[in-house]
């Protein structure tokens, strides 16, 4: 029997749901945020000696510190700046990589509003020097994590500055990102996916070479 | 005539010191600090497409924020944590760069007390990982400015490490780093001396190979 809401939809029970998503995903999230999770997989990279790559802290405008004697000064207002640039970055075998982390609770497309201009403008001058830039994307309803170059996503942010679709479909999503398998140690091994399109690119630009030849 | 101190060391009176040195430096840096000087730099090779290099937020530990009706979130109480990597990180030339800024008023060597462990630490992460680590050491009361590459400043933080001495000499400054000259635009062309210690390890490793062969 089909239950259904008032406005027609159907009514899915919750319970099997979630108890589907336990089995399928033996290394789910156990409620981790998207940055912990990070956190965790850059000081493993650090620890073995693959990467160093930190997140850098949020911008903070300071206005009053107050000294009490014999104990650490102490913030009493200061105020959120917008950050200019992204969230992490660091050296991978001497490539400079810069990446922005976002989580979606959406099922079907990562909405564009989540991403700000100036950290896509930022993005553009890193690829322009020759770094590695690219979004990590997190579908938390899915349990799915991608890592979508820049060079991959700019498009379809110009199409959204076009007048476009304002989100990046599931669909396209699939297509132009690398998508990164979780595990336990590192959590989420997302310089694998790096390698994966490094690889990728070295294969294209074999192809061209031999085109031209 | 020799005018001596107690000491037996003679006399230098300062004002035709400080007269000469406004001659000889016409883009002195009016009374900006190092931090600005280098934000400005920064700045400039931003625009000119030259190199993505940011400050880092200084990190702070939020303790609590108020959130008044219709205007912006406050902190209330916060506090200074210790930084554990350095300032100054970013790309040039698909290469990645990390620095840290420092100033002493000393005339004749640098106190290495100015330079936490945990940042040599990170620096030599860096290097491994095939980084550019360097220091950028301002001798304020000379107004000069040196770019110390890591490798060379390791050896002189070992010694201190050893029971030597705990700062570095001018003229070991002199001999181990490049000297940054100063200009109007860009204010502190750092990455010229990049270029001149990248060539002069080309040049080694040029040497080497010839000496292998």
């Amino acid at each position: 029997m089909t239950i259904r809401y008032p406005n027609g939809k159907k009514y899915n029970p919750s319970v099997p749901a979630a108890k589907k998503k336990t089995f399928a995903h033996s290394f789910s999230n156990r409620g981790k945020s998207l940055e912990d999770e990070l956190n965790d997989t850059n000081e493993y990279y650090l620890a073995n000696e693959r990467a160093v790559i930190h997140k850098k802290p949020v911008p903070i405008q300071i206005v009053n510190v107050r000294y009490p004697a014999r104990s650490a000064a102490v913030i009493t207002e200061a105020y959120f700046r917008t950050p200019s640039t992204t969230d992490y970055n660091g050296v991978y075998k001497g490539r400079y990589v810069d990446f922005e982390a976002k989580e979606t609770k959406n099922k079907t497309s990562f909405p564009l509003q989540n991403i700000h201009s100036h950290q896509v403008l930022h993005m553009k001058h890193v690829i322009d020097q020759l770094g590695l830039a690219f979004f990590i994307i997190h579908f938390s309803s899915l349990d799915r994590y991608f890592l979508l170059p820049f060079e991959q996503f700019h498009p379809l942010w110009k199409r959204m500055e076009d007048g476009g679709r304002k989100s990046i479909t599931l669909e396209e999503m699939k297509e132009r990102s690398i998508e990164i398998s979780t595990g336990y140690q590192p959590r989420l091994d997302y310089l694998q996916a790096v390698e994966q399109w490094l690889q990728r690119e070295r294969i294209d630009q074999d192809i061209e070479r031999q085109e031209k030849a």
